[in-house]
């Protein structure tokens, strides 16, 4: 069935194959350049699945683009989120987007009248466009729901099919999955949930590309043998060739027409296909075309190799880059008035003094764990996400060449964050020490009952890395910025956690974990951040430093002195700002603003473990100060009703006025770290602001 | 092999197959009588096993019971916590506990002198003894790992054969798992992994009985063509006779000699085997025999039926459950010295006024949805624990007859939490208000990272119950009891939480969320608590009310003064106390024995929303009082914290005293659920002392 209008049930629109094919390629184009302008972004599955996205949304699907919430329209759920471009670009080819304008948040920016709902998905990853990084159901018509957690969106069709089941409706629940996503357990759930209630309303359809982060989908976990397990599982399966428009929509033909039970498309896909470049390369996943717009693996060379170069002539790109430039000065606006201000620019690096080095704080680990291999007892579990997470280092010590005695003690477990964390389990009670590791929200989260009973309650010393934590994640938007992971985790008894506040804290907290007979968590990021402390800064796990501003030097880190908490002597200060994290450097620079600006003495603690936490310090740093401002890159509490907790048991009958800066109880968003930074108010300038105002 | 002597190889001892045969009856009725001695258990399940629990622990497996920790032993991981009782008896046949004294908390008892190993089992689930209602390794020797949360073994066991394989040691990791367990998602991920890595040195035994909690496995999820599925994952698949020792052994040494893949015994086993009552009856999954030690459906029946008088003669059985009541007295003496003592006393009941009815806050869930299932599009689903959540009143709204209607709007999940929350989002997205709900463990943390980015981040209103929350589950232990889900859910955008104190109020709680916008968590217990509002008690979801004793009454209930915290005139109190859940009935009695007592006036805060909280209340009442007692069936802080942060940040300038009752960042135990609440410190009892010590 092609495009309708649902108010009469007659085609608004339909192609013929070839058209479809043409139009496939375009949307390829499309993707490709959001990619290239957004400077991220997944190349490699956006082009394996657009002949099935240009199938379905222009082709197959029953569907009203200019009546989205129509209630008997087909669902296509993408369960693979990160997927979203090929989203964004469908739903643009169907028609969904024609009468949006361009908008910040949801408010229609003047200036740009004229930009069509297809020329807008070059506004891909950029704040406050709509086009986020993975699907954000309430930013964007046309979308069933948010995903970016893999192996959660074949539940979510499930529940649908069962509502058209009950309320006598025939829409069908399409629901798009990856070869690597069935790692992921979740998705044999709802495998089974599937068959067991007969839903044969419901539509599988995998982008069966063969590979995924780590490698190809066989080399990273047992991919194969997917069609005997559907079937095993009680499915119809049918292949088809994922760019066969023809094969491509009999199988969705012959998947429509199964009764009892539901049914499975497995399609063979090549990942990146129509970017020569990228097809079949395992490193394309994550990344846009190298050269970006120009060169030989660029924008210009798909448009060249699809032979739409009459469709995209420069003029084109040019006037479509021009769009993406335009907004960005808008966003650049807009955030920028959201930062306090003073009358001097105390922002990183803006002036000749107070220079700072930036690292992203993963570099610290990957550093610890390259050292921490040489013993034989080290082992590393990845979960698909082995590089960026800079787990790699163990088995590539140099940063260059596999070590062929550690890859025997590394273990890939694929998208399967649950089996990482029991497996773990395994190897710690036989006395190694284990490694595991991924985005936070699957480290902490996925596997929180696996952390909880198989890895607290037992106490097996496992070490796990909650990397890329907080939103300066950036541009993937809020499902993969853990902001949550301080409660996950403080909360379990026999675990230990680190926030550090720089790359070289990261690798002492790394080194600190590892001998401690406690299992740790580990919380950094993926944005380089500012280095505020070196080799030598004093540091003890589990006891804060305190960090004084003392004059502004030439290089950031000269103008502060660094104890451990409990070697400082009492300066009567006017207030203490903790902070773990990234939050330590604002925290240093909040007090460099306060003192310049006010002459106001700031006592920074970095609580660089937040369990056990260092109450002592904390309570002491209350009574001695009386006021204190709490800083987080998490949910706002996480950290700072910890401390609030050990102020109010600890300063009994003593007023203390505590502020507390983090996030304030909203999910992240797509964006530019450092825009993040500032939109969430977690700059230097917000934490000045609040505890000047807290001073009076 | 059979038991050996480790230090020199030779065996200790073997038996031939008849005699096998005869210790696992023997076995059975070990098993039997320590779940009739401990008053609750899993009948079913542990006799199911029975059969390969002998062959593998007096056989099969290369072990020294008098060196358990022997690292060239094979492992049994019992993924299926839930039939400890039958691993615990194998282990005492095999002559584990042998020079075990009988111990509380790990301290030897005296009077106890010549119970042997066997013996001790009698023991089972009481506090103190080892004989955990799920297995902890921490407290019994031969233990490979604590479990009872499923499908997290055969990680354990893959993570212990790669260190095998590394260290070059030939052991066999074994893992004994339940068909229903096969519901949840990270058993096939770990099924995967195991294939993936080639561990030909894991071997899994599943007790294939047919049937869980909710009735039969096909019926409740898809059990049928376990063999095909681990045939496509690239398993070795072989049967047995589940009951025919011989052909145990001959499955086991197959097992054993399969190379190049992990290898699966599907082993045909009928529930409740040895108990003619029990064969084949579902609801036999979760209880211990009906008629206890005799009558029908008895201790007796069972040795009678296994032919076993002559071993288990009555003065014998005498004897071992006088064990048992000496055992309590101790257990009862040294938890009632953990209690405060006052003049009087004042616990629930024990004197003629001040009586209080009580009643299971589950209940008050059960009556909500008999009710709320009136409306079409209320759903429920279920994750094989209906009935003991108080579900299964949404289709059996009388409480005993199915109604048939309802029942198409129920739809059985199995034990698979993340796909329940998943289709439950589905199901709210088309405009259903769907209720899920299970173990707090495994309905808000199993699925945290579903609830995260599937209904919080998508705003999807899903209703969740968090049953049987607190350490108050009593002799289940640690795995199921609960204690983190205030952090988990509260750090959630979207959610709203409530925790309320009795079974009425969780009524009135859960018909609140029931027709709000949020997504939503509902956390209740399992054991009755007393009742200490009535339908008329004002309530108002997100706002707290104040409760003030006034005088003793006949009933409890009358001698308190309920408003809503915005109606409250302040009286001066001395002290406020701020609860949620079944502490708010210790708080209130808290509240009378400082009154009575000292003649101090409490505010005590009936807390019974954590999301939002009404800050405004807590800070009006830390101001007015200046002394808060927070107090918390959970990890303290969780709730304490909640309250600190809102202190801190309300009551600028002004000094608060503040305390936290709650358990001290230590996991559960198996006990009698009022045991567990005053070895926890979590008693009226508690509070008041703590408050007293607070006032000075």
């Amino acid at each position: 069935m092609p495009i309708i209008d649902s108010a009469t049930g007659s085609v608004s629109r339909d192609y013929t194959i070839e058209q479809l094919q043409q139009r496939a390629d375009e949307m390829r184009v499309w993707n490709t350049l959001s990619l290239v302008a957004a400077g991220s972004g997944h190349l490699g599955g956006t082009l394996s699945i657009m002949d099935i996205a240009a199938a379905l949304y222009l082709k197959h699907i029953h569907h009203d683009p200019k009546a989205p919430d129509w209630e008997d329209r087909d669902r296509v759920f993408w369960s693979v989120g990160h997927k979203a471009p090929a989203l964004y670009v469908a739903l643009a080819m169907a028609g969904y987007f024609d009468d949006r304008p361009v908008s910040y948040h949801g408010e229609p920016l003047q200036g740009f009248e004229g930009v069509s709902g297809l020329e807008q998905t070059v506004l891909l990853r950029r704040l406050g466009s709509g086009f986020e990084g993975h699907p954000n159901r309430l930013k964007l018509q046309g979308l069933e729901a948010s995903s970016g957690s893999l192996g959660q969106g074949l539940g979510i069709a499930c529940g649908s099919a069962l509502h058209a089941r009950m309320a006598g409706k025939d829409y069908t629940c399409y629901c798009i999955m990856g070869d690597g996503e069935h790692d992921e357990g979740s998705v044999w759930e709802s495998v089974m949930f599937a068959a067991h209630h007969r839903l044969d309303n419901v539509v599988v359809i995998i982008d069966d590309n063969g590979m995924q982060i780590d490698g190809r989908a066989d080399d990273v976990m047992h991919k194969h043998l997917l069609a005997e397990k559907y079937t095993a599982f009680d499915w119809k399966v049918i292949r088809c060739d994922g760019h066969d428009m023809a094969d491509i929509l009999r199988a969705l033909a012959e998947a429509d027409a199964v009764e009892g039970q539901p049914a499975v498309i497995i399609a063979a896909t090549v990942k990146g296909k129509g970017a020569p470049f990228a097809e079949d390369v395992v490193a394309y996943h994550g990344l846009i075309p190298k050269d970006g717009r120009s060169g030989g693996e660029s924008l210009e060379t798909v448009i060249a190799h699809l032979g739409l170069e009459e469709v995209f002539p420069p003029e084109r790109i040019d006037r479509l880059l021009g769009i993406v430039e335009r907004y960005q000065a808008e966003v650049d606006r807009r955030v920028d008035a959201l930062v306090p201000k003073f009358p001097r620019d105390y922002w990183w690096n803006s002036a000749d003094d107070m220079q700072v080095k930036m690292d992203a704080t993963r570099n610290g680990f990957g550093d610890a764990l390259a050292d921490l291999g040489c013993e034989d007892d080290v082992c590393a579990l990845g979960a698909d996400i082995t590089s960026s997470i800079r787990m790699d280092r163990f088995y590539k010590p140099d940063g260059k060449t596999d070590d062929p005695e550690r890859l025997k003690r590394f273990f890939s477990c694929g998208i399967a964050e649950a089996t990482m964390t029991t497996v773990a389990a395994g190897l710690a009670k036989e006395g190694r020490v284990p490694f595991g590791g991924s985005y936070g929200v699957f480290s902490t989260g996925r596997n929180w009952d696996q952390l909880r009973t198989t890895i607290a309650y037992n106490q097996f010393p496992v070490k796990m890395a909650d990397a890329h934590g907080g939103i300066s994640v950036g541009p993937d938007g809020a499902t993969h910025q853990s902001l949550e992971e301080i409660s996950l985790i403080t909360i379990l008894p026999n675990f230990i956690m680190g926030v550090p506040a720089d790359s070289v804290q990261t690798e002492k907290v790394t080194r600190a974990v590892a001998i401690r007979p406690e299992p740790a968590v580990i919380r950094y990021a993926r944005e380089a951040t500012p280095v505020v402390t070196t080799a030598d800064t004093p540091f003890e796990f589990g006891v804060a430093n305190v960090i004084r501003f003392r004059q502004a030097a030439s290089q950031f880190i000269d103008a502060f002195e660094q104890v451990l908490a409990p070697d400082y002597t009492d300066e009567s200060e006017d207030l203490t700002i903790a902070a773990c994290g990234p939050m330590v450097p604002e925290a240093m620079r909040a007090a460099y603003i306060l003192k310049q600006e006010f002459g106001i003495e700031t006592r920074v603690l970095d609580v660089h473990t937040v369990k056990p936490l260092d109450e002592a310090s904390i309570v002491r740093a209350a009574l001695e100060t009386g006021v204190v401002v709490t800083a987080e890159e998490h949910q706002v509490g996480g950290f700072g009703n910890l401390v609030a907790g050990a102020i109010c048991r600890g300063c009994l009958g003593r007023p203390v006025r505590v502020a507390m800066i983090g996030v304030q109880d909203k999910f992240g968003d797509s964006g530019q770290p450092w825009e993040l930074v500032k939109s969430f108010g977690l700059t230097a300038e917000h934490i000045a602001a609040r505890a000047k105002e807290l001073l009076g």
